[in-house]
């Protein structure tokens, strides 16, 4: 058993990081931790998560500076469940040991420097780090993930959208000039687990944010290699995104190129599901899951694709987990396969 | 035209007065008024809230010392939606001058002096202008309401419970000895308008709280003149209560008794409809009515009946300004007989 | 006061346009009319919606053969909130009397009679009554809404998308290759009042449909006169849409032509709000408004606009009473300025 | 393995039965039957639930008569979830022969022959069945149930209060004289997958239903051994029941004497969790807990419990499942501990 620290356990995704680990087979759930002044310090996960009565009754550990020395003697591996900042500046005393890090934040998705200035509020100061981390896309960047000491875990919207437009890139069937339109709708947790006027449940209402500005928009970009159009809103539910891809296609592509570039891609993939219909967001909430299904009109050679994930899941906590599972030499649907809530 | 003013207007409820005092025909509504240190102060209320853009723009005037002072001078009305505390505080400087005070706080609600300290966590310091508030439930208490100078409105629950029980109670159809059973369940705007990790999006799941001790439990019993076992429920919904009360009957007591209960009361009330079938809390949200509808087993003598309003309205503004419309002798139901959202 | 009926007042529509006219101050609201066929043929209309219990108790008239030979010449205003298919059949017995007509089906939206059999599964006959009925956006055409006997009143999806596009297209901003892309979301009300598996409340969740074959994109690009991409999506809410459209502009295009266009077109327009930001759906639901915003990247040229209308208001029952207000001379937002729910 | 089919696949309790029997250690699920005119027929379950695609991608096998007689001969173990009139009509021909048959509807759970015809609008046919039958309230008759050939699953609300209500009155704390409250909130999913208006998205809001009179009431007294009043509820979410049951206690009875009760009953289930605060419905749902938590006045002797399943697990297809471990000498829990959606 390899043993396995959650930093930021209290927060979504890190509890359901916590769920898949105290029941998977291989990794060994050893400690949850918070920030030291977490209002959380010292509670358990299931007086926050009442769900989890009885089942993950572990304690939530305040982080202090001398522990933060000590992660990456103490264990094999540690999962950043962490603000932007917190990994940002953590991650020097980090990595380099014997531990490896799966970081959910986005501080270090992306290579180019300057992004993070305009996009994530601050200034980045680990160059180093930002160069060797590995961007853990996990059903396209297998061989980088296995060797990495460093994964940057991917951003929910990024990897329903990637999952979607990869396939059609690589196949080289998308036209040069017109960017890809990327509509995606969130359920409400990929704000996270804090008091918000703004998540509060009378506010809550269908609605775009972040247009035109949206962090995941370079961080889609430059792991795509092209640029898109990304348009994130914020649904009334708790779990899931769908992101609704509309595509000027190259001239000549039929549908069967399509069909094609995505069974090469996926057709082996058991948490990629190609389905036969437009997939709901109930589909796939509570699941590792990508579901894919797609329109091409092939007269005025536009694509629409849709991508449904659990934000949570395959789009946070699982992705990681993933991750995890290829570094350390397991199947990478490894304790993905079971449902959660 | 009346000149009228709201304190806390930024809340819920302080927002439906407004929308509902800006068309209505005998009240001007004057200036809207938020706490000094609200971080509200000088924005407009169609900045909080979107859904009124172009149609209430008034600016939020942060309320200081020197003009709290001078409100009862200034408005032959004040609306004070505000905290408990401040309610308390304030009303001294406020009555007793030219303006009638409604309160939609629970600040002079019960006669008992020793509730507050028990129930609301501070010490009452005013026995005198506990004394002479009137309880503004504006279906029952009219000649007082038209009197009154400072007019404590009811909370939310106690309006749905009360309209259901007092026909009974006053004639004497309730058995002695067995406590009316109240289970309500309330839409989550019944918090308030505020960042609580509690009524955030995501942690909103059908849940009972306050049990056995939630303040409108003695406000209930007082107003009713009998206990009751009272227990709330927060629900998945945004807007309304609906409230199940479960009564046993004195021996004898038949439908027609039950039925003719209701209709004395309020067979001429336009607010209060006695359905034809259960009510549901979407055909009362937005609205000024209470629905009720029942239910005996004339073999078991068990009463069931259900009534449900929308909580910030009948359960708070709109009964505020059925009291003021009583208060300056105009119809009870005078601008409260159209929806609201 | 004017003599007025609905056809098909049992539905979601239909019930809108009746508590409308019930306070409409120049409308006399005088039969409610269902199918012959009906099960809901003679109940009230506050049986079937509770919400209007003791407010609209009007009977639901099966209407004959023999009635409905006889609407044009009782009413002076009709209202068809029917099938398209009813509405196609029944038209040439409804036109030419004195009745002036609103359809709020699709069937005499769009000039071309190809487009009924491809997208409405039924061939079309009334190739003279389609070219003399009057598409009723009332907001740009009504000058010929005021001449019209016959108004075609536009889907709830086109109302959307047009009133965003138009102002756009019409000051000849928008780039001439790239196809505008509309990405909307609909409450489950837009599938109007019936029993069905697809709109049974276990089964909805987020989902996009009729995707590259929805009968509102014809709709759309022929009154706009250029081609647009529509990916229609159901969403877990009652009402509302909210359409996000995505658009390259000509080369040069600045923010402030775009905010030229929308201000030339609506400035002085009371039902369409142009927001200072990103409207919710819950902002306009239970109102007559469209509101909307933008965010122009002038860098690359891209537009992004969202606009939210009530799809039971604006996008049927309240379009189609604004266009009675032109057709009879009153002001085009009488009786539409009250929220609804 | 033993051999198992379930009739009645289709339907959301049998699709959650064949979620958790595919992936069981002992049981192994072989065919999965619908009723031989159902539109289901011949589709696959992954079909119906895309949830499942990939998955659970059986074929959904019409039950011909033929195929009827032979059931009890060709597996070991059949699970009906069949409306009550097909499982009373086809229980002669299923039971006594080789398979043990686990009913999930109505049909066999009470003995009083004539509560069919008044509470189900049937008459029973099979005396000698209803009295083998065994109720399988599954934490509480385990020795009955492990010796069983037919089972009579309990009902969802039943399952609930009687989970909560039993330790109390096993140990003799419930006053005589006044019956115990119970007021249960249900999801939608309650009232199994079909079109009907009720239960369409647009038409379901809190209410009351079936008061004074639901089938379940019968069901709970005559298993509880004394009377009570139940009012159901419909709520707006999509699984869970939140019951609320208050009691009057006798004279003494001491909040160590609840607390003792309900440790007895239920200290060693792991399925049956006491908790430390209000249960939400979603801490439960998708799991195959009961969650409990209470409070008791003990000036007033009055007792609030709340009780909150999973209706379509615990309340039906997981308790099935529980009974069936009970009957072929596994842990009761075994597949029970995972969670589903």
């Amino acid at each position: 058993m390899i043993k396995t620290a959650i930093v930021g356990a209290s927060g979504y995704a890190g509890a359901e990081l916590a769920a898949m680990l105290a029941r998977h087979p291989e990794f060994e759930l050893s400690t949850l931790y918070v920030s030291a002044g977490s209002q959380d310090a010292n509670k358990s996960l299931s007086e926050l998560y009442g769900r989890y009565a009885g089942l993950l009754d572990y304690p939530l550990i305040p982080l202090d500076e001398q522990q933060l020395s000590e992660l990456g003697h103490k264990f094999e591996l540690v999962f950043l469940a962490t603000p932007h900042e917190a990994s940002h500046d953590w991650m020097p005393q980090l990595v380099g040991k014997q531990a490896v890090v799966m970081d959910l934040s986005g501080a270090f998705r992306i290579k180019d420097q300057a992004v993070f200035a305009r996009y994530y509020g601050f200034e980045h100061h680990q160059p180093g780090l930002l160069k060797t981390a590995v961007y853990g896309l996990a059903d396209w960047n297998m061989a980088q993930i296995r060797e990495a000491d460093l994964v940057a875990v991917p951003g929910c919207y990024p990897t329903a959208s990637l999952t979607a437009l990869k396939p059609l890139h690589e196949a080289d069937l998308l036209d040069g000039a017109q960017w890809p339109v990327i509509n995606a709708v969130s359920g409400v947790s990929g704000a996270g687990r804090k008091a918000a006027l703004n998540s509060s449940f009378c506010e809550v209402s269908l609605q775009a944010y972040g247009v035109l500005g949206h962090r995941h928009q370079p961080e889609i970009a430059s792991h795509l290699g092209r640029e898109v159009i990304f348009t994130p809103h914020l649904g009334n539910f708790k779990r899931g995104i769908l992101a609704t891809i509309t595509c000027k296609m190259k001239d000549g592509v039929r549908l069967q190129d399509v069909q094609a570039a995505y069974e090469q891609a996926y057709a082996h993939n058991p948490l990629i599901r190609l389905r036969k219909s437009w997939p709901k967001i109930d589909e796939v909430a509570g699941t590792n899951f990508v579901d894919l299904y797609w329109k091409l009109d092939e007269t005025s050679g536009h694509l629409v694709v849709t991508s449904a994930i659990d934000n949570l899941l395959k789009g946070a906590a699982g992705q990681a987990l993933q991750c995890a599972n290829l570094r350390f030499g397991f199947s990478a649907a490894l304790g993905l396969m079971e449902e959660r809530q």
